[in-house]
């Protein structure tokens, strides 16, 4: 463990050359940012649930016939992934208006969107993280217009099965965001999902209260945020019965 | 003159009832604004001038079969056009980096977009016209598919048409700003090109020495705001021979 190579430190995870070629190891950080990094902060503990939560939810997206990264969990916060060129776009699904939408459509947070709506963010920190459309994804060469299509579609059937995983334990999907990558095989390359899907790219409230179990607690300075992510990580089933 | 009702003022025109049905007429004012009307100035003749150009453009886009709202010049400040229900999309067409995509995507200004780039933004000063996608006119109804699938195409062929005309002038169409509206016939309605195109809504640069000819010079205090748009009307030969 000691010796191996580090690939890359984001702001929550760290990536490790893997065992084997073509796979990289996942670290899961409890190191939080919002706002294009401009806060920072620790969520104690953090990372070893959204390994075990983005673990889960990646497995089963495997078993509806979505391609990812995942192979599988080595420890407490460490995940062997494949690795993939990560196509510089991040997705968003919206349900709900939350977040930049609600301020800059002017919805109120927690109207419920008339139709699901993808956006697409270009994966630059220090641009801040602009919105893009196809037509600058195109035009930049970021995705080819292939790729896109099958980003789109993955993106509209990864938030199918969401909303319906998360309903199934109480909870309602508002958004969330999601990354993809090429795997090469030779000359030809096809798209997967990566990185993660945990409560740091999730607005995730609960059925009844409305109650946030997510990163916004932490945005938001609304305490809890460790806690947040134990309920989520329990209602999946994830926490040992009777641990916090 | 003096008796027609006022339909509405906005920031550069004011909208008069036309004589029939249907009909109303379009007064240019002198009125400049800029960065969300945050900068407002005057630009003494300016609303002449951009009444001329937008007759003479809006007069060959029809000769090229793009359906427009253009009917006829009045006088000097005033054209009569077909009342339309504006579709509260503005459609900014680029074809090299200049301001907001500039900045927002770390493009150096000046530099040729490897393609055309389409871009959408919500009607809304309140909001500061943010940026949308098809996703958000198709959630909100903004606007039909159907409807934005005629705006694109028209779009397209206004731009090719227009980057053809400014290049006969000598002049370099960098990027320029369209609205259009619904004209309803019965219970059906179909989408024309509405408002202006003048150099209050182009970015154009002088093809040998890249000189502004537009609301920039305003926008970036550079002055010689009406000898600029006066400039565009002479190549034009909208201004009489001998005039300024
Ligand atoms: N399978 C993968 N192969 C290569 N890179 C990946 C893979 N999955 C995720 N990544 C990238 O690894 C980084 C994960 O670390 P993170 O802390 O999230 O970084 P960031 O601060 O860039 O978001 C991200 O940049 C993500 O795009
Ligand atoms: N044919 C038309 N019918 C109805 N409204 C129009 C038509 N053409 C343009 N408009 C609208 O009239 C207004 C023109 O005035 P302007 O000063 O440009 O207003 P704004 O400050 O809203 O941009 C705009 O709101 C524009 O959308
Ligand atoms: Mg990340
Ligand atoms: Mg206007």
């Amino acid at each position: 463990m000691s010796r191996r190579r580090q690939i890359y430190e984001g702001k929550a995870k760290i990536l490790y050359e893997g065992p084997e070629p073509g796979t990289i190891i996942q670290y899961f950080k409890d190191d939080a940012t919002a706002f294009n990094a401009q806060k920072k902060g620790t969520i104690s503990g953090k990372g070893v649930l959204n390994n075990r939560i983005s673990e889960h939810i990646f497995t089963l997206l495997g078993q509806i016939g979505i391609p990812t990264h995942f192979i599988r969990r080595l420890n407490m916060r460490e995940q062997l992934v494949r690795q993939v060129e990560i196509i510089p776009v991040e997705v968003v699904i919206r349900n709900v208006a939350a977040g930049s939408i609600s301020k800059r459509l002017g919805i109120e947070e927690g109207t419920a969107l008339p139709r699901t709506i993808l956006e697409y963010y270009y994966k630059d920190d220090a641009l801040g993280d602009p919105m893009i459309t196809d037509e600058h994804i195109a035009c930049f060469g970021w995705a080819s217009q292939e790729e896109m299509h099958d980003v789109a579609d993955m993106a509209i059937r990864i938030n199918d099965f969401m909303c319906g995983l998360f309903a199934g334990v109480g909870i309602r999907l508002i958004d969330f965001k999601l990354e993809f990558g090429r795997l090469w095989d030779g000359d030809y390359s096809r798209v997967i999902l990566a990185d993660e899907i945990s409560p740091d790219g999730c607005r995730l409230w609960d059925s009844t209260t409305n109650e946030k179990l997510d990163k916004d607690r932490f945005r938001q300075d609304l305490g809890g945020e460790v806690e947040a992510y134990q309920e989520v990580a329990r209602r999946f089933g994830l926490l040992p019965e009777g641990s916090v």
